[in-house]
C-alpha cells in the first residue's frame, strides 16, 4: 500500500460497500460463445442517447462473449428470484436449448438471448469502454427494451445477504 | 426514434428507474475551478485497484472541475441529511470560504474539497472516460477515504421522492 498511504482498507471498504445495488442477469452472444452471468455493478450514465455503465468481470466468460458480440441483455432480478440470480452465479450451461435452465431467445436488436422468467430486461450496444482493473467498463446505449411484469419489484443486492464490493 | 425501432420509450423508463442508487456530493477543484453538486449514477467498478464509475453531467461546472483537476471527491450523504443533497443541486455558491454553506479542507491525496457533515468520503483519481452521452463517464482509483460516523445509514435516491433517470 505504499503508493496510496492515505487509503485505509477499512474506511474504504465501508465507503465502497454503503452503495446501493440491485442484482442483473447479464448474458450475451458473439461467435461461438454464449455467455450468463449475475452482476451489480451498473448504473445508467445518460438521458440521451440512453446510456448503461456495466463493470464486468476481466477474464469471463461473459467479458469475452460482450467482446465478440459487441453489446449484451440486462434483466432484471425480481424480489423473489434470488434463486435465479445464485444460478447465474454458476459457470454458463447450456443444456436442452436452455441457458442454466432457462429458456431464451434472441433480442430484438443485438440477438444477445433473452431470457424467460425475468419481469424485465434490455438489450445494449457498447458504445465505449475503459480497462484499467479487474473488471472492465463497459458503456452502452440502451436499444431495446420488454417489461413482462408492470407490479415486478426488483431485488436489492442487500437484501440478498450477499455483498459484492468494498 | 426511427433509429431504435424497438426500443419503446415506457418500457426503457420502467427498466432504468428500476436500478438503485444512492446520493453523493461530488467536489473537485482544478485551475481556477472549485465546483460542487449532487448525483447518483455511481458504482464500484474494480476491486484491485479500486475503481468507481461515475456519470456527470457534460457542461457543468463540476464537469469543468474535475477536468481540471483530474480527480475528484465523494461524500456519501445521510439519511437525515436530504437538505444538504437538495443545497447541492443548486448552482456551487463560494462564500465565506464555505462551499454551499459547508467548511471544507483539501484532500489529502488529490486535493478535491472535503466537505463537513457528511458521515463518509473518499478522493478518486480519474485513470480513463467514455464521452458518448449527456454524461461522461469517468473511471476513477480511490486514493483517500475518510469514515466520520461508523453508524451512519446512507440515504437512498427513493427514499427522498426524486428520480433520476429513465
Amino acid at each position: 500500500m505504499s503508493d496510496r498511504p492515505t487509503l485505509a482498507p477499512e474506511a474504504k471498504r465501508k465507503v465502497l460497500r454503503s452503495i446501493p445495488y440491485g442484482l442483473y442477469v447479464a448474458t450475451a452472444a458473439g461467435g461461438d460463445l454464449v455467455a450468463a452471468g449475475t452482476i451489480t455493478w451498473l448504473s445508467q450514465a445518460s438521458f440521451s442517447p440512453p446510456l448503461i455503465m456495466a463493470a464486468i468481470k476481466v477474464g469471463s466468460r461473459l467479458h469475452a462473449a460482450i467482446d465478440a458480440g459487441g453489446g449484451f441483455a440486462l434483466h432484471v432480478v425480481g424480489e423473489a428470484q434470488q434463486d435465479l440470480a445464485a444460478a447465474f452465479l454458476k459457470p454458463t450451461s447450456l443444456e436442452g436449448g436452455t441457458i442454466n435452465g432457462l429458456a431464451h431467445e434472441p433480442g430484438p436488436a443485438m440477438g444477445a438471448p433473452i431470457l424467460a422468467e425475468f419481469p424485465m430486461w434490455c438489450e445494449v450496444k457498447v458504445v465505449g469502454s475503459v480497462a484499467q482493473g479487474d473488471h472492465t467498463v463497459f458503456v452502452a446505449e440502451v436499444v431495446a427494451c420488454g417489461v413482462r411484469d408492470d407490479d415486478a419489484r426488483p431485488l436489492a443486492l442487500r437484501d440478498t445477504g450477499w455483498t459484492y464490493g468494498g
